[in-house]
This record gives C-alpha cells, sequence and structure tokens, in this order.
C-alpha cells in the first residue's frame, strides 16, 4: 500500500473516532444500560455496544472488502489473517467506564494479511488520541512520539493485571518486586498508553485480540517488544496472556517467569 | 475562626500552591537529583527538598507562631496538636515523579488545636486543585463538588497499595475479591483524589501525616470516612495503615478484616 492510501485511510479513522466520542460522551450523560457478561466483573453497556455498530458501519462503507472483528460481536466471525481486518474494541475499560467515568479507551486496529498496518488508543476523557504504524510513526494527537527509554526492570513501574498479582501467576510477585512498583489501571488501552509514553515498562495480563491489537502496532513501531507471557509470538486472533515491555524489560522478566513452578 | 479569615487563608494558600506547581514544573525541565530514602523504593528528588523549603518560608511569613510538619523534614518537631499545625507534602508520589512525570500531587493541610480546618491536594500535571475544609465546602479549582455517592464495596473499585496486597494483609485480598475491582495509581494524593470524585470508595494504605492530612480534612467534609484500619480514629501526628472510604464501604470491609488470622 502506498504512503498517500494509508495517510487517506488514517485521515478517515480519525474522522470516525472523533465521532464516536462525540457518541460516547454524549451518552454518558444519559442513563446506562450495565449487563454482565462471563461474570459480575465483566461488564457491558448500551454505549459498547453502540459505539461498536457506529464503528463498524463506517468501516463496511468505507472498505467492504473488510472483515471486521469486533469485541460485544456485531463484527464477522474470522479464522484466517488474510486480506483487511479491522480490530474494534468500543470501550475497552468498560468496567473504569462505568465505575468511575474515566480512564477508558476507544481502540481500532487495521491488519492487512496478518501484518499490522495502523492503531488507535484513544483516551476519551482526557481527548487524547494515539495513532499510527510502522509507516507513519506514532502520534499523540498531532505531536508525533520518540521511542521510549529502553527501561530495565529494576528501574521501572510495572503494571500487572489484579488477578495474576493476586494469585501469584506466573512468579509475578518476583518480577514486581524486582521493579520500582506496580500499578493498576484496569484498561489495556490506558496501560499501552502509558508503555507509549514511557510511564511504564512492562504490561502483563489476560487478553483478547481487541485489547492488544491496536497497542500491538504503536508499541511496535516506538520499539517495545509483545509476546506471549513466555515470549513467543502473538497470534493476533486468539487470546492469552501477553507481555508488552522495553527489550530490556522483557529480557529482565523472562528468566523470572521461566522459575515458575 | 471567622470565615472572613478563613477565605484570606485559603486565598493565600492557593496562591503558594499555584506558585509551587510553577516552581515544580519548571524544576522538571532541569536534570532531577535522586537519592534513596529508607529504600530503593523510597525515593527523594531535590524538587521535593527545594518546594517544602518554598512551602515553609510561606507559611512562616504568613503565620510565625505556626508548627510545620514537613516529609523532607524541613519543619518542626511537633510532639502535641496544640495551635496552628500545618503539615506539607511536597511532592506525593515522588516514585511517580521520578518515573512517569506524572501523577503526583502538593499537599498541604491546616489543623488548628487538632481539628482539620484546610485541605489541599494538588493534581500538579492535570492542573487540579482540590481545596477546601469542613466551613467551606470541597473545590476542584472553581467547582464546588457533591458528596460521592456511598457506595457498597460490592459496587466499588478499591484501591489497595500493592505491598498490602502483594503479602495479603489484613485479609485485604477477600476485600478485594468481593469489590468490583481493584486499581493501584501510586499516590496517596491521586487516590485520595480519586476518592473525593468517587472513581474510587476505598483506599488502603500504609500512610505518615502528610500523607492522610489533607484527605482526611476534604474527605470527611464530602462524607468519607477515615480511620485507622480496624476503624479506629486516626491520629494525625502518628504513621499506620489507614482506611478511607465511603461509610458503606467502610461497613462492608471491616468484618473482612477482622477475620484476618
Amino acid at each position: 500500500m502506498d504512503d498517500l492510501t494509508l495517510i487517506q485511510i488514517d485521515r478517515n479513522v480519525k474522522q470516525w473516532l472523533r465521532q464516536a466520542r462525540t457518541l460516547v460522551l454524549t451518552k454518558m450523560t444519559e442513563r446506562l444500560t450495565v449487563n454482565e457478561k462471563s461474570s459480575r466483573k465483566d461488564l457491558v453497556t448500551n454505549v459498547d455496544k453502540e459505539n461498536e455498530k457506529f464503528l463498524i458501519t463506517k468501516i463496511k462503507n468505507y472498505a467492504p472488502d473488510s472483515h471486521v472483528l469486533g469485541e460485544e460481536g456485531f463484527g464477522d466471525q474470522i479464522n484466517r489473517e488474510k486480506g483487511w481486518i479491522w480490530i474494534v474494541d468500543p470501550i475497552d475499560g468498560t468496567m473504569n467506564f462505568v465505575k468511575q467515568q474515566d480512564h477508558f479507551a476507544i481502540m481500532v486496529a487495521l491488519y492487512i494479511d496478518g501484518q499490522g498496518v495502523l492503531g488507535y488508543i484513544y483516551d476519551v476523557m482526557n481527548d487524547e488520541l494515539y495513532s499510527g504504524g510502522p509507516n507513519l510513526g506514532v502520534f499523540k494527537n498531532d505531536v508525533q512520539l520518540d521511542q521510549p527509554a529502553n527501561t530495565a526492570l529494576a528501574d521501572g513501574l510495572v503494571s500487572l493485571s489484579a488477578p495474576l498479582l493476586i494469585h501469584d501467576r506466573f512468579n509475578l510477585l518476583q518480577a514486581a518486586d524486582e521493579s520500582s512498583g506496580v500499578r493498576v489501571y484496569g484498561s489495556a488501552g490506558i496501560e499501552m498508553i502509558h508503555l507509549l509514553t514511557g510511564k511504564i515498562i512492562t504490561y502483563v495480563s489476560y487478553l483478547k485480540p481487541w485489547d492488544f491489537a491496536a497497542g500491538k502496532i504503536l508499541g511496535e513501531t516506538l520499539g517495545l517488544v509483545t509476546s506471549t507471557i513466555d515470549g513467543q509470538p502473538l497470534d493476533m486472533l486468539s487470546s492469552g496472556f501477553v507481555m508488552v515491555a522495553t527489550e530490556n524489560a522483557q529480557r529482565d522478566i523472562l528468566p523470572i517467569i521461566g522459575q515458575n513452578g
């Protein structure tokens, strides 16, 4: 794909996302309908659903041959990586959205034949849109971001999902102890933003494709490594334990996880 | 103290804090000097020290008979609650300040004869100053805040310090499990702000007087309860395990902590 086409797609996606943000902010002034999915800690609201439908409609109108994988199930069943695949998380961090009205994100990613092309993470309440990909670089709104420092585990803050920490899965307590400290923000999108800007240096959580699709593209563009928790390549259509980290932090953590009994 | 005097003090403290914020932002553009205090996870920088000196000078010039308790030790030795006591935390969340250049606060509190009169928590990077007390109400910049909802444990997010969670002190894992989820922001000031605005409903951590002095005043003004972890009154000059919570969340958590073996 030539750069001009890429820039045109990018311009369109940003326009949809700004409209999606307005939709979300408007709906936040009305009464939410909140339902439980797999458990009482796994929520979905009418806003998740309406925003996913909005984004899928925009994508399908613009690029009708695309396949779309959406968190709330309004997209397509996708079994292979061929062609244009869009991955949509209409509200990432729905618990934060419901309980805090803050600290959540809208995320969109475009993969073509399995390759990450464009990623978007929109911190709605701060009105900060992180966007880009390998050909364009990564931007916070209109400002291009530099690579974050390649910080070692001992010198940075790490974000570990609370359930993994609580049950000491994968020897993560030792990794936490060797870091500068643990933070938990409750939204994969917000944690990814903090990785892109160097505020944390590692993020480990059980993630589904829509949780990591955009962050993988943006993170790898800025020199971060994304992998399974044991350092293997991510399958963009599968769920699992994911690690996003600086190269040096990944180097420090993998042997700790390897000691997991 | 009459309200006019209180409003005059409040106006002065806000002016000092805006100057302190400018001092901090300016110093952040220069190279930090970072030193360890009790451990490698307990940091102090030149900015903590310079800002504490700045605030203490302002206080002593304005109210020379005051005693000042400062985190970095440039204030007075204080053994009793009599008179005007100011409590100053020049940079709360120094680890965040050093590693994130975000998510930290400047905090000031004024107690008179042991009673909380005025409290201030300044989220420096977001330029949000939370201020007030029992006579004035609580403000976010110029906007008065309503009381947060009196949410029960099961219906809200809780902030528990990572070391307490990791070592399952006080049966806190069960409390975490019964809540809607755990968040960890790494600054008592930022956690207090999230309590004041209803984004979290409980905060438990080992705190020193400068960590909780301002938050206690602002929180109690908005109907939150501050206590030791077993529900006893806080001694404003002592360190210990502190719980700040909605009334209903405290009611739900105290029996869980009581089961602690």
